[in-house]
């Protein structure tokens, strides 16, 4: 059984149920997990190549990992230890925060789609449209009707993108509130930690229960087989970064790029190469 | 002695008489070369995410790393093993192209200004606004006197990015002819490496001696201790990824950054955190 059909979000998904700090898929320890993730190291890397090349070689496919979590998921830890495994030149990073005004002038869309893994790259939202339906809903930053109609419309994207070539795979990290109370509290407690607190996590807690239902509704109104939701346990950071990890790889042997074949006449060129000496 | 002193490019460089396959500042093997690239994972990776926190908290310094190099010089590979070794959302990398129509209807320094980092970030350029000394020059793609007002032109840009905040350094990848014949050729001899292959730079190897000689104009004409160029013997990719992997540790080092102090009132916080249970 592979790890995506294991972590696939259900039809219906009661996150309340789902223990952070269980490990699916994985019987071993940290040890053996940080072990596992390494071993992932090399065919990751390869399999990731094959993707770039095939770009530059005029095709057309290309991937998007949606991260979502509540703060101090591992958003940016999961970026680091996982998407960090592969050539940075096969990456496109993007981090969304608050919109701006000329964001929000435009559809809640446009500045997605500004940032779209071109072909043969794998892109990387930290944070995405759906926040456009998880924070604007929670805070009623739009009227109910408005974010409502947004869960179609996110669909028809994502058919869109997968119509276009892109393998969109969203991973949502799970973690408890009391998995976030230890992260913030470990935020205090270490000096080199502190330009990450915000105090606006700590208002956002109150708002916990209401993230959890926004989450629910995302996970079972937008989880289409053509772009599906896993649900990833991520209270130990060790399991994060290997499923994180084993689903992209997952996702990408799925795919199947194979090395470009140019037809090149190589002893001709390596005729010419010998016979033209450098000028 | 640094590294960053021992590789500065010389007052006048003489490519010629500079060994490739040469490893200075460097005593060791291949394998020590690479368990030396090994221990500077960490430190490097402290040292970026000191200037990213700054970066997140107001500050304005960032570092730009410029990679230059004939073909098969291993700009990518640099890139692949050395960028690759800090948080990829602290990194921005750019690889210059043939201008577009659009870039070439503006100033040459046009499309480089656009993909300059922002603060807190390490901006890398493969290849850069040196492209137009270097294969405009060997071409003639614009008149002589269009090219040779190019190097004041960049001169005068470097010094602009030191007083906004921006630490520049330059990396020329040194390689040999025989070396590039090597690399051409095993090119040709495996398959997985064939979609790179361009036969257009067997073309530019007969303007090898050109090259040199407008690498040299580069390198003595655009030289200024702000925004210095490292010549780096990259006929060994090993001592190739160490040279560059310490070039960039010793110049976020010199920069110094710390991590910031937002003044959190801890125990207040802590509190704060204990007493407010998620909503």
């Amino acid at each position: 059984m592979t790890l995506s059909s294991l972590l696939r979000a259900a039809p219906t998904v009661d996150l309340a149920a789902i223990d952070s700090r269980s490990t699916p898929g994985f019987a071993g320890d940290k040890a053996a997990g940080e072990a596992a993730l390494a071993a992932l190291a090399a065919p990751l890397a390869d399999v990731q190549e094959r993707l770039f090349a095939e770009g530059v070689s005029g095709g057309r496919r290309s991937v998007l990992v949606v991260l979502q979590g509540m703060d101090t998921s591992g958003k940016d830890g999961t970026i680091r230890k996982v998407v960090g495994m592969v050539d940075p030149q096969g990456v496109r990073i993007f981090s969304f925060k608050r919109p701006t005004s000329e964001e929000l002038a435009h559809d809640f869309l446009w500045r997605i789609r500004r940032r779209l893994p071109e072909p043969g790259l794998i892109g990387v939202f930290n944070r995405s449209h759906y926040e456009d339906v998880l924070i604007v809903r929670v805070h009623d930053l739009v009227p109910r009707e408005a974010w409502e109609r947004r869960y179609d419309a996110i669909n028809a994207f994502e058919a869109e993108l997968a119509e276009a070539g892109t393998t969109v795979i969203k991973v949502f990290l799970h973690i408890s509130a009391t998995d976030q109370e230890e992260r913030l509290a470990a935020r205090l407690e270490e000096r080199a930690k502190h330009w990450k607190w915000d105090s606006a996590d700590l208002d956002e807690r109150r708002y916990w229960s209401a993230y959890q239902e926004a989450y629910e509704a995302v996970l079972t109104r937008c989880n289409p087989d053509s772009a599906p939701w896993y649900v990833v346990p991520a209270g130990r950071k060790w399991y994060r970064n290997w499923a994180v990890a084993t689903l992209l790889h997952e996702t990408l042997t799925a795919m199947g790029p194979t090395w470009p074949d140019p037809g090149l006449d190589v002893p001709a060129l390596r005729a010419r190469l010998q016979d033209e000496k450098p000028g």
